[in-house]
C-alpha cells in the first residue's frame, strides 16, 4: 500500500506512520515529493486492515497496491480451470456450456417437459430452484426437497447436470445429494458462512455476483470457497443495479474479459436476470458468447404466461432453440463451439 | 396493477389479458385511450407474479399500483412503533437513542473501556461484533461466543443494551442469550431464511438496509420479520453504493422522512458505514438528527489506529462525546431530545 | 397517465383531480379499486407537466403511460433509418460501419498516418477531436480549426468520412464546412441549445448518450434534433457511470436491442469510452456486433504511449486490424457484414 | 502518481517507464516490493495525461496522488471565500443565505407574489428561470428576456438578489445585465466553453454539480471558472443519480463537510432538485443546515398545482415560511444564523 501524507505533514507524523508500518511487520520506504510525502509500504499487506491509517494524524489517504484475492488469481494458477458438471460436460474449456431451465421447479410435468426441450436444443445443464429466495414473504417459496427429486428424475431421463440454488447451510446436504452444481445466489454472495460451507463440499459451485458487488468483492467471495479446498468454482455475472430503468439489471459484459485477465476460473453469463426482459435475452446471449463467456445460464419456461416466478424474463422452448442455433454460429466465429 | 397494451394491440390480445386477469381471481377494467389501451386490474395482486404479463403478446409493460409490503405500512398501523431495547431505553419515541461501540469486540479491556466512555457521553446501547462478516476470508473473523460474553459483562457494568450482529441461523441462540438487540447486516438483508428465523424470536431486530436495496425491498425485508410475529423491528439506513468515490458509501438521508411517511417503524441512521470516513461522521450525525432519525448507531474505538476492523470510520471517545454535545442541541431545536 | 390516489382519499379530492385533468384539456376515467382509487387520464399528455399532480392533496403518485418522445419512435416511422456518412458508406443498413481514429487531432502526420491505417483495415469514417471537452482546464484543449483542416486533408487522401465533435454553437459553421458528421458528446447530451442548433443543419449527427442519461432522456435528446428537421441522427452508446471500478464506464449493451425495439434510428457503440481500457475494447467490439450494433466508433492512436489524451483506451493500428478481422467473422454469423 | 508494474515485469519494461517519466519532465523513484515493483513519479503531473501509462507493456495500473484541481483547494487559499450576492447579503460567512423562488418565471404577477412571500420569510435571493433547460423539446422553454425583466422588477421591489440560469454563451450578456448571480445548471456542469465564458464575467456564479459528477470533476468545473479570474464561485449540490426510485435524485449530504475540507468555496444545497418531492424538502433543508451548508436554494411556487415546471418539488409560500422558522432554530444550535 501507499500511505499519502497531507501537504504540510510534520516529520513527527511521518515517523509515526513509519512506526505503525513496522509494528505491522511491514517495511517502509519514505518518498519526499515536490508537494507531498508518501510512505510506500513493502510486504504482503493483504491481511491487514489498511484503512486504519486513514485516521492517523497527517495522513490524507491510503492506496492499496496488491489485489486482496490470491487463490482466484492468474498469478497463482496460470492454466485455466475447467469445471466438469455431472457427466454432461464441463465449463471453462473450448466448448461453451449452456445451462437452462425454469426459475422455479413448479411441478413434475413442467420440469420434465422443459428438461427434454433444452436438452434437445443443446443444453448440458438443467437449472431449477427448489428453494427460492423471494423478495416478498408472501410469494411462492419453492417445493423444497420435492423439487429436488423432480430435478434428479429429469437428470436420469435426460443426462443433464442439475444446477440448483442453496440458500442456507441446512439445505446443503439435500442439494449435495440431488444436484450436480450448487448455485450461490446474488443475494448470498457475501453470506460468508454459506460460502465457507459450500467450500467444504466437493461439488462444483456456480457463484453469482452480488448486484452491487465490485469485481474485487466478487473474487474475494470466490476466494472464500477456494480457501476451504473446493477448487471447482464458476463465476457468474447476472447484472448489476444501476440507474437504468428499461431493464431489471444492467449487464456489464466487459467483466467477462476482465475476469479472464485476472482469474483462471470459468466465467458464466446469466442474461435472464442480467436484463429481466425476455426480448433482450437473445441479444445478450449472442454478445456474451462473442466476448468470451465460457457458459450461459438461461431461464426457460414451457408456459411463461403462467410461470409462478420470473415470467417476464423466461424464454419459451422455441425461443431458446432459435437462440442456440444463433450462438452456435457465433461460437464458431470466435473459435469456440456450443 | 395496470397492464399497458402496445399501440395496435388486437381485440384478441386484450381479451387474452382479461382472461389471464380473471384466472388470477382478479377483476379487470379495460380503458381505451387515444393512443393505447390499458387494462386496470382491480383486487389485491400483492402476492401474484405480475411480471408474467410482460411476456404476453400485445402487452407493453405492467405498472404496479399497490405497494407490496403491508404489515410495515402506516396503512396497517397508524401509531408509531416504539421499540424498547433492554432496560436502557427505547427507539421510536421522543427521545433519540444512540448506540455506539467498536466494529468488532477485540478483547475484554477494549470493550469495557469503550462501554464506559459511550455510556458516560449518553449512549443507551453498546454495539460490537462477535461474529464478523468480512469481505476477505483472510481478515479477522471475530471472537464469537467469547466476544458475546465480554459484551454481556459490559452490559452488567454499564446498563447499556447490547446490539450485536447475527450472521447465520446457528448463531441466533447464543446472540439471543447474551444480547438485547439482534442486528441483521446489510449483506444479509435479503437472506430470507435468516430474516424468518429472527422473526421467530422475540428480541428486537435492527435491520440494516442492503447497500443496493430499494426502499420497497427494505420494507419487504422488514415484512419477513413482522410476518413471523416479531413486531420489534428497527429500520437502519447505512449508506448505499453509488459512483461516489470520496466516501465508502453514499448516505441518502431523505429516506428518513420517506420511511416515516410509509412505515410506523423506528428509523436509525448509521453514519459510520454511511460514509466510511471518520471526519464525515459528526456532520452526518447532526444531519440525521435534524431530519428526524429516531436513533443513531456509531462506531467508537478507543484506539482507531490499532483497530482490527473499520479503523477508518471509527470515532475516538473524545470525538463521540463532542458529537453527543452537538446533537443534544440540535435535538432540542427539532423538539426531540437525546 | 394514471393518477393514483392515497388510500382514504376523499370524494372531494378525487373530484379536484378530475377538474385539474379537464382543465388540461384531457379526459378522465375514475376507477374504484378494492384498496385505492385511480384516475386514468385519456389523451396526449406528453407536453404537460404531469408531476404537478404529485402535490395535489390526496394524490399518492403519478404514473406516465405514454413515452414522451415521438419522432424518434418506431410508432412514427416503421422502416429503419439509414444514415449516409460522406461518400464512404452509411450506418443503419446491413453493413456495419466502423469509425476510428485518435481521440484528439494532435498533428498532421499523426492524423494522416492513423487515417491510412484504419482505412486499410476497413473503417469508413475517421474520428478525431479538434475541439476537446477536457475535465481539467489545464489539459490539452485541441487544435481547433487547424485540426479540422488536417481532418479534411485526411478525407481527401483516404475517402473516409470525417466525424468530429462540436462543443458549442459557435463551432458549428467550421465543423459543417470541414466534417461529414457532427458529434455531440456525452457531456452535451442535454445541452439543449446545441441540440437545437445542430438540428438546424443538414449534417448527420452522432449523438452520444450522457453518462447518466436514461433511455428516455437519450431519445428525447434525439427528438430535439429531429424536431428541427434534421432526420439524420445516430444514437451512440458510450458507457454509463456506475459503481464499477475496473472500468472507466460500464457498457450496457442491452440498450442496443432495446433502442432497435423502440426507435428507427441507427445504433452505434463506442467501446473505447464504454470501457476506458484498451484491453477490453476488442471484446466489447465483438459483443456489440453480435447483439446488433449498426456501427462502432473506436479510438486508434499510432503511439498510445505518447497520446495527448485518452492513451489508456486507444488501440494501436495493429490491434485495430486484428479486431476488424474478428468482427468480420462475427458479422457474417449474424447475417451482417463489416 | 504511482505507476504499478505487473508481477513479473522485466527490467527493460521498468526502464521504459522510467524513460517515459523523464520525457515528461518528471522525476522517478523505483521501489522494489516483495511482489511487485512500483515507480513513484515526483513532480507536478496535474497537467499530464497520466492514463497513457496504462497501455505501456508491463504496467498494471496508474494511481494518481495529487488532486487535479488547485485554485479551488484549501491548500491554495486557507481563508474561506465569502461571496456577496447583490446588496442582499452573502454566502460563505456565519449567516446562512437562502435563495428561493419558482422553477420558471411564468408571468409578472406570479414572480412578484412569490418574491414578496420569500422575502418576508427571510430569503436573501430570488431564483427563477427565464431560459429553461427542458428534457423534452415540447415542454415550456421559458420567457427569455421578458422573464429577466420581471425578475429585475422583483429585485427593485424587494431588495432580493436575482439568481438565474444561463444555458449558453449568447445568454450571458442579458443575464449579466439583469441578474446578480449566474447559475450554471447540472446539465451544463461540463459545458466547458460556458464555464470559461462565465469565468470571464465578474458576476458571482452558482455552479450546480452534474448529476453523475464525481467530487473531483465538480471541483475541476469550478477551477475552469476560477482560472479565468472569476473568484466568486459557489458550489451547489443538487442530488445525484442512483438506483433509488422514491426520489428524483439522491441527495448525498456528506459532500457538504467534504467540500469544506477540500475547498474554500461556499457550499449551497438544493433540496428541491435533490429529492424531487415536496414532502422531503423540509427534512433535507434541516439536515443541510445541521451539517454545515452555507446556503440553500429552494423552489417555491404560489400555486404548485398549476406550475408549468417542477410542480412536484415546489413548496408553497406557507411551507417555505414554516421551514424557515425550523431552520432558524437549527442554525442557532450549530452556531450559525439564517
Amino acid at each position: 500500500m501507499i500511505v499519502v501524507m497531507k501537504p504540510g505533514s510534520t516529520p513527527q507524523q511521518i515517523e509515526h506512520v513509519v512506526n505503525l508500518v513496522r509494528e505491522m511487520g511491514l517495511k517502509d520506504h519514505v518518498i519526499q515529493g515536490t508537494e507531498r510525502t508518501v510512505v510506500a509500504v513493502i510486504g504482503d499487506d493483504r491481511h491487514k486492515d489498511r484503512s486504519r491509517f486513514e485516521t492517523v494524524p497527517g495522513v490524507e489517504k491510503v492506496v492499496p497496491i496488491l489485489a486482496p484475492y490470491k487463490m482466484a488469481s492468474v498469478e497463482m494458477k496460470k492454466e485455466r480451470t475447467e469445471v466438469p458438471i455431472g457427466k454432461a460436460g464441463s465449463l471453462g474449456g473450448k466448448k461453451i456450456g449452456v445451462i437452462a431451465g425454469p426459475c422455479s421447479v413448479e411441478d413434475r410435468t413442467q420440469i420434465l417437459e422443459v428438461a427434454h426441450a433444452v436438452k434437445e436444443a443443446g443444453a448440458i445443464g438443467l437449472r431449477g430452484g427448489a428453494f427460492k429466495p423471494r423478495t416478498s414473504p408472501y410469494a411462492f417459496q419453492g417445493l423444497a426437497e420435492e423439487g429436488l427429486k423432480y430435478l434428479a428424475e429429469a437428470r436420469d431421463k435426460t443426462g443433464l447436470a442439475i444446477v440448483t440454488e442453496v440458500m442456507s447451510i441446512e439445505q446443503i446436504p439435500a442439494c449435495v445429494e440431488y444436484a450436480d452444481v450448487l448455485q450461490i445466489g446474488a443475494r448470498n454472495m457475501q453470506n460468508f458462512n454459506l460460502l465457507s460451507a459450500v467450500g467444504e463440499t466437493r461439488k462444483p459451485v456456480l457463484l453469482k455476483r452480488g448486484m452491487s458487488a465490485t469485481l474485487e468483492e466478487f473474487l474475494l467471495a470466490a476466494e472464500y470457497i477456494l480457501a476451504r479446498g473446493n477448487q471447482q468454482v464458476m463465476l457468474c455475472e447476472r447484472g448489476i443495479r444501476t440507474f437504468e430503468d428499461y431493464v431489471r439489471n444492467t449487464l456489464p459484459l466487459a467483466i467477462v474479459p476482465e475476469l479472464h485477465r485476472r482469474s483462471h476460473l470459468p466465467v458464466v453469463v446469466d442474461p435472464s436476470h442480467g436484463t429481466g426482459k425476455t426480448h433482450l435475452v437473445d441479444g445478450m446471449c449472442r454478445a456474451a458468447v462473442a466476448c468470451g463467456a465460457d457458459g450461459l445460464i438461461i431461464e426457460v419456461h414451457n408456459d411463461p404466461e403462467h410461470a409462478m416466478t420470473d415470467g417476464a424474463q423466461s424464454m419459451t422452448p422455441k425461443m431458446f432453440k432459435d437462440m442456440m442455433t444463433a450462438i452456435k454460429r457465433i461460437a464458431l466465429a470466435v473459435d469456440r463451439e456450443v
